[in-house]
């Protein structure tokens, strides 16, 4: 047996030798993405290995660059563990914008501007000849000369005189924007993380980041417990009007998963909350809202006002977070009505401002966004494109966690499938219910208006196939694509497809409307950049047949992006650059109100029409 | 019988006409300092009449501006009352300094810039062509052209949307240097206070001010009540150090303090605590830093450091104070050792920093301070004078209060006093100790040294001046000053006399070493200011024949210019240009420690006789 130890928690795992590393891990139960499924492509399982040794495989020379390969950057799941190692994980982010994050003069690393900085110093003990205060000693200490002293708050006030003494002087010093908020003993400078987070209307996504040098360390995501109190925006403000304590209830539910979800980030890297400094957090406008705890009533009323739009900056402490006493909060800028922080952090994600020509994104979730670059002005919409992307309303629906069906393909006239984490099949997720409904379109068990055919209808069909078609309780037929070892049936129903019809129309609609609001056609779209956290990335060719996708659009210039909205707020946690930037970007965006447009209905309608 | 509004507070007061106006305000139980005993001379008194009629008097026309008088300002104690009025109470601010706070060009009129501002604003109220958030709509009304959009609190936030509905979008914004804090419905331009407290180690003082205008509005004063921890700062700090919960009793003991005078302030003027937006604070090193509760340990030990010294803003909230819950209080800043926010706050209102030539100034409190301005370079010391001349350890001592003889001269060969608020004596506060001790050597009812003679030596003395002495319990003389009607005797004892003696010593041994070090002499001294709560103004000749004062300066460069703490406090909330003044300055004084000093004992023993 070997030895493998897993920094940053320090974590020791053994495995046999002549294993993959990325197989290691993963039995160990720690996840590493892999969406190209092991083939080396991706390059989302980046690792550097610190100790031990392993020779550079062709896809990873390939991928990585020459830099990359010296600096013992390898590819989990290229690597075969020959011996005892020590690891750090790590994931590339050249997915992110270049233009904020990294300098070519650098040799491509990246320029972080955290909000926060840590220094760690050696202060001169006070003396009668230097008598300085303790506060001034410190801060003539970190600041750059000429710089503004420091602000403090009171607690750290108090702790300090005694933890100065007790550190002999010696110690780190934590800066947030010109205010000190900590001093520990020692030399703590690679303590320094913050955590971002997406509030989607069903999912919660958040990351934890190492703000010294970029690096994403853990994701985690959970259900928004808040769809007990509705399963849309609209139902959740309802909510708040209507119930008693309404809003102070759906408040706690979401800064209670949040919670949860800091703290298992902090149990998977071993990072302490004390050492994270700052929480950004990307949702839509009502996500937002209710996680500030301000009344939401008037977005759900005409003309759809929010109380605040602009990024903004609040105390951790108001939400008892598991971090750092001091830490803040940031929350994306809201672009109006309905469009709010998701939107935002997806565009600075996304870059899209920086393009030239005419380009559309759309950001599946339960509130679908579409954002358009058209003229060199941006518009932005959103349309209630439900939660069955997201795995809600869809019988057998799950988010893209371990279990989750997240590919479905056609092999030998049968249904073949894919499990993230490789586990046995609970449900599906998003991206393998694009691959269903556009495989039983291709292979005719439905028809263009979503009609299943009834078993007893079947047989022009491959044998396989033609069984997995039965008709459930209510008469209605439903497909079989997977069973578990229980015995329980993962099936496609027709109620299912009528729920991806209402999803996909909206987003078509509402994509047809902003075209010509912008007064562009499909052929004038250079680029389409599809955004959501569905699982694995979605076949081009799928989205199209399923109508996700206009098939107007060439299929080369579709671009999925992942969750666009968690990088956004992750940039967020790594530049206050780019959330000046996203805050002016903002300013400038076109709001267009689709629920206001007398063509929306007639578009939705025939929007729900698979394309023939 | 006349009726008289009063504003701030709109209280209606009804008196006899023909009254003096200042008569009729105190007969109501509203105090108006009047240190010139209603001579018209000081100018304390000054009031603006609103709605009623009043022929200038001669005193007045004397003392004040030509526009002044035509904007109808007048002195109280020149008033007569003829019919029904209406006016406003107010103070001369002529002895704050010009530079900051008042320009020329603008007739005299003081230029506010304090960190609070309200604005009254109607907003457009939101559409579906106009659907900006509340926040922005109302932050694009209250910002100039350009200036950074506010950041904003949650409390604030939360109420927000309620508020600007409820307002019908039309109210008063409260913004504190870039951060919205409230917002209120209707024009509450007006009603925008602070309140500037000089926490002393034996005297609180505190003045609310109306920040639209600068006007000091009331002020009150209590004594510190850490005195029962110990009366001077090393005993507190040892208290802080020796008692379990010292440092939170110490701490709690001066924030009650605070906020019963608030309380008071509130009472008196008739202003709403929600309207206080900032409270200052100038204090001496221990008074600033125990307020903070921030342990004073290093201070009290070698090399003497405090915690922080720069001025320092902190959150009302965090010290419950009956203020807005988004105040903030601001501290002033520390210069070293125990030469604290009080000596910043001294030399910010007496302007010594702007003198071209030799300048002494002495800030007689429990802790005396002592600034010399020499060769172009400030110094500052700290010397333990004790609260004598604040009326502790003084038998019949009190503080500047009501009942307290402030005044004590030789009349008809026998002793006459004068009492503030004109009430039954009850004590004797600083400056009538000061002429206590000044007659008592004049007239030999004491020696040189401090010695009083026995009663069965007086008889070379007018027969009511030797009837006055006796001997006490311990045998010692004392002399009768005062008797109060129910017989109570208020003497000065030998005891008392000592205690003159050392705080006078260590104030002189201070002056003597800081010219020294600054190589320059008496006769070099262009200008000698001396500051304090003592009471009254003190007479020059008095305090030269008592040994506060150096009889080698010439009397006629000798000023009181009382209270210079609170006045600094007052300017820091008028201003925020004075508190960055005041910092920078702070940067360059040269803090003596004298207690370090091999010659300080001696000069302390020989200061101490008084002079010949």
């Amino acid at each position: 047996m070997t030895e493998i130890i897993v920094e940053p928690s320090g974590k020791i795992i053994n495995c046999e030798p002549g294993q993959k590393l990325s197989e290691a891990l993963s039995r160990a139960g720690i996840d590493i993405p892999m969406p190209c499924g092991g083939a080396g492509t991706c390059g989302k399982c980046l690792v550097r290995i610190i100790e031990g040794h392993s020779q550079p495989q062709p896809a990873e020379t390939k991928l990585l660059t020459k830099e990359q390969i010296a600096m013992n950057f390898r590819l989990a799941c290229q690597t075969t563990v020959t011996g005892d190692m020590r690891i750090r994980l790590t994931e590339s982010r050249d997915s992110l914008p270049h233009q904020i994050l990294t300098d070519s003069s650098t040799n491509g690393r990246r320029h972080i501007f955290a909000a926060v900085k840590k220094t760690y110093v050696e202060l001169p003990e006070p003396s009668l000849e230097d008598g300085r205060s303790d506060l001034r000693r410190l801060c003539e200490a970190v600041c750059q000369k000429d710089c503004k002293p420091p602000k403090v708050g009171l607690k750290t006030l108090r702790r300090l005189p005694a933890v100065l003494r007790e550190a002999q002087f010696k110690g780190t010093a934590t800066v947030c924007q010109n205010k000190l908020i900590d001093f520990e003993p020692g030399d703590t400078t690679d303590n320094c993380y913050g955590v971002a987070v997406d509030i989607g209307t069903t999912t919660v996504a958040a990351a934890i980041l190492d703000l010294t040098n970029g690096d994403r360390l853990a994701v985690d995501s959970a259900l928004n417990p808040q769809v007990k109190c509705g399963d849309d925006v609209v139902s959740r403000i309802n909510y708040c009007g209507s119930e008693p304590e309404g809003l102070k209830t759906i408040q706690t539910l979401i800064v209670n998963c949040m919670r949860t979800l800091i703290q298992n980030l902090c149990e998977k890297t071993g990072v302490q909350p004390d050492n994270i400094y700052e929480v950004t957090i990307a949702g839509n406008t009502t996500m937002e809202q209710l996680f500030t705890g301000v009344d939401p009533k008037s977005i759900g009323e005409m003309p759809f006002v929010s109380t605040f739009s602009r990024g903004l900056l609040l105390e951790a402490e108001d939400f008892a977070l598991p971090v750092n006493e001091a830490a803040r909060v940031y929350l994306f800028p809201i672009i109006g009505g309905f469009v709010g922080g998701d939107t935002s952090a997806c565009i600075l994600s996304s870059e899209i401002y920086n393009e030239k020509e005419c380009v559309l994104m759309v950001d599946i979730g339960t509130n679908g966004e579409i954002i358009l670059l058209a003229g060199g002005k941006l518009y932005a919409a959103s349309t209630a494109a439900g939660p069955a992307l997201e795995g809600a309303r869809i019988s057998k629906g799950m988010r893209a966690a371990a279990g989750a069906i997240d590919r479905v393909n056609i092999e030998n006239d049968d249904i073949a499938f894919t499990v993230i984490g490789g586990a046995e099949p609970v449900g599906i997720c998003g991206s393998a219910l694009i691959d269903a409904i556009a495989i039983l379109l291709e292979i005719n068990v439905m028809n263009q208006t979503g009609q299943m055919i009834s078993p007893e209808n079947s047989d022009g069909l491959p044998p396989k196939i033609a069984a997995r078609i039965t008709k459930g309780d209510n008469g209605q037929s439903e497909f079989l694509i997977a069973q578990t070892p229980q015995g329980e049936k993962i099936t496609l129903t027709q109620k299912d497809v009528r729920e991806f019809q209402l999803a996909v129309g909206a987003i078509r609609a509402g994509v047809n409307i902003m075209l010509k609001k912008a007064g562009v056609g499909f052929e004038d779209v250079s680029k389409m950049l599809l955004a959501g956290g569905f699982g694995s990335f979605i076949r081009r060719s799928r989205a199209q047949r399923a109508g996700l996708l206009p098939l107007e659009i060439d299929r080369e210039k579709i671009d999925y992006i992942g969750n666009a909205s968690l990088a956004g707020a992750e940039l967020g946690l790594l530049s206050i650059k780019a959330r000046d930037l996203i805050d002016s970007i903002c300013g400038k965006i076109e709001h267009i109100e689709l629920s206001l447009d007398t063509d929306f209905q007639m578009e939705f309608a025939s929007a729900m029409i698979f394309p023939g």
